[in-house]
């Protein structure tokens, strides 16, 4: 079950079957075996082998030719979303907000240098990004991801900006080390950030952050908007006072969330 | 890697590692590694072996004691979703219907016996039931389902009836094979289902087809609300006729969608 190089608990057949599971996407929702086989780096007998156990266990579905996914690849991405109570909590207080400001608001927690969504609320305002549960961006350029890494320990800024790129997504996006370290430190002191056109042109956000009942920052909410309808001012100025209220709302219900079920992936 | 009774395709590994990731629930956000041997009927070397597999793929994190899941465990569950075009299509019209109507609308698949949330805009008025993408319900108890059961095959709708467990779940929900076929061949004449309080008491909910290009019906989309605010005949009368807009909208998206990619969990 090892190959060289791995610890000896390592289970490669689990992670091979998962990586199966992952090679579909919008570009491939649906894959022949040698398709699988190539995108998994598998030979062909292994690849039918992950391919019929997750058809026998309803992960997977097929014709006899083409393989493709069944709805109950939701209930693993799901055993996590029930795992955290955070999104349980929030999600009517992002629905006020919502119903308040009539823009959308979400919740990211930091996994790795990504932030990624663990709840969303969108407004009937369509945004040009296209935004789930489950959705990834870079840490770096966003207003929840500004949240969430101001408040690593500074043994961990200093790992993150050692090993992140600080990719240029836009003509505004920090890119340095210094330059995004400067901001860290400015976001932490004052409680929120604001993005202004740096994750996608058009775009601007203000995220605050979602402590546990220790003060640990363990998620962000933000507000999101078209930049041709708001300001960074009227950001600051109209939105950011909705966005803290309904923060300190979310901590005040976590706090008294049983303590074992408000740890979050941040 | 198989026991007896078993394909020889069968990968034991896999199996188990998923049941590893399913141990986790909202009751269960963090385990023990004795605890997790207990849920998956597992040794607890097998159990250790599964949990640090997963810890270094990124799945599961630990402080050494306590074991839980990390958001990577939403990719596998997203690489579903972002197989189906299906959400991406159907949420900017859910999106305008909601800002119509004022209240909540979903897209379900049928996966087994039940329908499987793959797409939801919640309105302001929070409902007494907590649904995200990823959540089941019986099939049978829901107007979702009624639309996607009705539109089974006869043999597939005679398998149905002689295996599913028509629970009751409220006094009104219908428990019986006759009257439950009755009503889905109403639904399919009709082209919408009403369900009034058969799922929970105080929720009525009406939901229309979805068809791909070739007609087939593939998912279903609902306006849920609350008994108190709508009654059956407000239903038909004020919100019927926007969801069979919005479906209509959707459909003809769907059509124009690439032939491989709107194929959905129906």
């Amino acid at each position: 079950m090892t190959e060289p190089g791995r610890e000896a608990h390592f289970v490669q057949s689990l992670e091979r079957g998962l990586a199966v599971i992952r090679a579909f996407d919008a570009n491939h929702p649906e894959l022949t075996l040698s398709e699988v086989a190539r995108i998994c780096d598998l030979t062909r007998a292994a690849a039918r082998r992950f391919l019929l156990t997750l058809a026998d266990l309803g992960y997977v579905r097929t014709d006899g030719r083409l393989f493709s996914l069944t709805p109950r690849v939701l209930e693993l991405g799901y055993a996590y979303l029930s795992s955290i109570s955070l999104p349980e909590v929030a999600e009517p207080h992002l629905e006020r907000l919502v119903a308040q400001v009539r823009e959308s608001s979400s919740v990211c927690v930091l996994d790795g240098d990504d932030v990624v969504y663990v709840a969303r609320v969108p407004t009937s305002r369509i945004m040009t990004v296209a935004i789930n549960v489950g959705t990834r961006f870079p840490a770096h350029a966003t207003s929840m991801g500004r949240v969430l890494l101001s408040h690593l320990t500074d043994e961990q800024m200093d790992s993150y900006l050692s090993r992140a790129k600080l990719n240029r997504l836009t003509a505004r996006t920090i890119t340095t080390t210094d330059g995004l370290r400067a901001e860290l430190r400015r976001v932490r002191a004052q409680g929120y950030a604001i993005v202004d056109q740096e994750l996608e042109e058009g775009l601007r956000s203000v995220a605050a952050p979602i402590r546990d009942r220790t003060g640990a920052v363990v998620a962000a909410a933000n507000i999101s908007v078209h930049a041709s309808r708001n300001s960074v001012e009227s950001i600051r100025r109209d939105l950011l006072p909705h966005l803290l209220a309904t923060v300190a709302q979310i901590n005040a219900d976590l706090h008294i969330a049983s303590p074992r079920s408000h740890r979050t992936g941040a």
